[in-house]
């Protein structure tokens, strides 16, 4: 149950590892403005954002069937849309806002980091993203993942127990064999209820300037990272 | 249908982007000659792939309920010790030899062509491999996957539909935006009759100096090719 035993980290991807709010934001205005619209393009990505737990909680209680994260954001966008009172849209543009989703941008810090952890541990998305979702939004940020894992594999959405259970089984790894990364403390409780190491990596700016939920590490988590750079100095890369 | 919608290249691994039979060899022979066996190395590497078909085969006609390929390898191993009257080993020297999958060396051209690849293309496995085996063959033999797919995600085993179709399917593309890399005939036939394009790579050196299957292309694939460089030219790379 040594730190010396991981050899897998598994990141949570939106907010840890790219900063979904400005690059929702862009595109949404680069989608939308062209149009004639003007809302609050920051406000309309927290909007959008919002829908996302609720809609995934339906999937996890059982009300409805396996749904894809991106079947579940093109829902939520047309929910989004009709109450922001936004129309004229073809199918074709609300399908390219909605892969706004896989044209994130990574922190600063994102790719130089996941670069110098990569020499030494496997690099594993574990994210409620979908894999075509996780595989374009590599390209688009340059992430180097070693292999995409996460709910659409495990058919479960974190925090449910399967999709950790079923990324550290996929990677034939006992979960002390493997650290979850997060910027957020409720992901890192679940996995290491499941018997992962964890690490808890600020990003102040996740929700803006306004951000009061994760602020900081609230458990005795492994390691405590102010970003990647910290993050693989204190994992010894 | 052209060749020009084609995003994601999906590639066979034994044989075709790794070299098994001589990597096997070798690590038969560093396993077991240090415990005083002397064999014809290649012959054992040979006759240990000979039962790999055989026992997928017995997962897809649902002679029994999903194994994974390193639990098959395990199998066979075990039962190929004891035919060549090979004993001593303790569960985790077995384990050890057995994992000599997770440490095939790539044909020369095989990290050079397939680099050159990433730039324009999803590279992705579609391999009967499990996912712990090809993220550890990644890592030793510094494959740039993008995205481990193949029969362990997509729970069935080459030349069986669901693994073309489930694995196009998770990168959210059309078959025909998909074009499966091989160097067996029969796998090319398969995906192509589930709408992929494809490539037909020699690997003379396969089985040796005596191959005799999947010397040439014999069908009218959309790419034949020398090897990965000659690919990678050919796909404007």
């Amino acid at each position: 149950m040594a730190l010396s035993d991981v050899k897998a980290l598994t990141f949570d991807v939106f907010g840890t590892v790219v900063n979904w709010r400005d690059s929702i934001a862009r595109e949404a205005k680069s989608s939308l403005a062209a149009k004639g619209y003007d809302e609050d393009w920051h406000a309309f990505a927290d909007r959008w954002r919002a829908r996302y737990q609720p809609a995934m909680e339906e999937v996890r209680t059982g009300g409805r069937p396996w749904v894809k994260l991106d079947d579940l954001h093109r829902e939520n966008l047309v929910e989004l849309l009709r109450e922001s009172e936004i129309a004229g849209l073809s199918e074709s543009d609300i399908d390219h806002l909605n892969r706004a989703w896989h044209r994130l941008d990574g922190w600063p810090d994102s790719v130089e980091g996941l670069t110098r952890l990569k020499r030494k541990f496997i690099l594993a998305t574990l994210s409620n993203g979908n894999v075509a979702l996780m595989v374009n939004m590599a390209k688009y940020a340059g992430l180097p993942w070693d292999v995409i894992l996460g709910a659409e594999v495990a058919h479960a959405y974190k925090p449910q127990p399967e999709a950790y259970d079923r990324s550290a089984a996929l990677l034939d790894l006992r979960p002390d064999q493997c650290m979850m990364v997060a910027a957020h403390n409720g992901d890192l409780v679940a996995a290491r209820s499941r018997g992962f190491h964890t690490a808890f990596v600020s990003r102040p700016l996740e929700h803006g300037p306004g951000k009061t939920r994760d602020v900081k590490a609230e458990h005795d988590f492994d390691v405590i990272a102010d970003d990647f750079i910290d993050l693989a100095v204190k994992l010894g890369c």
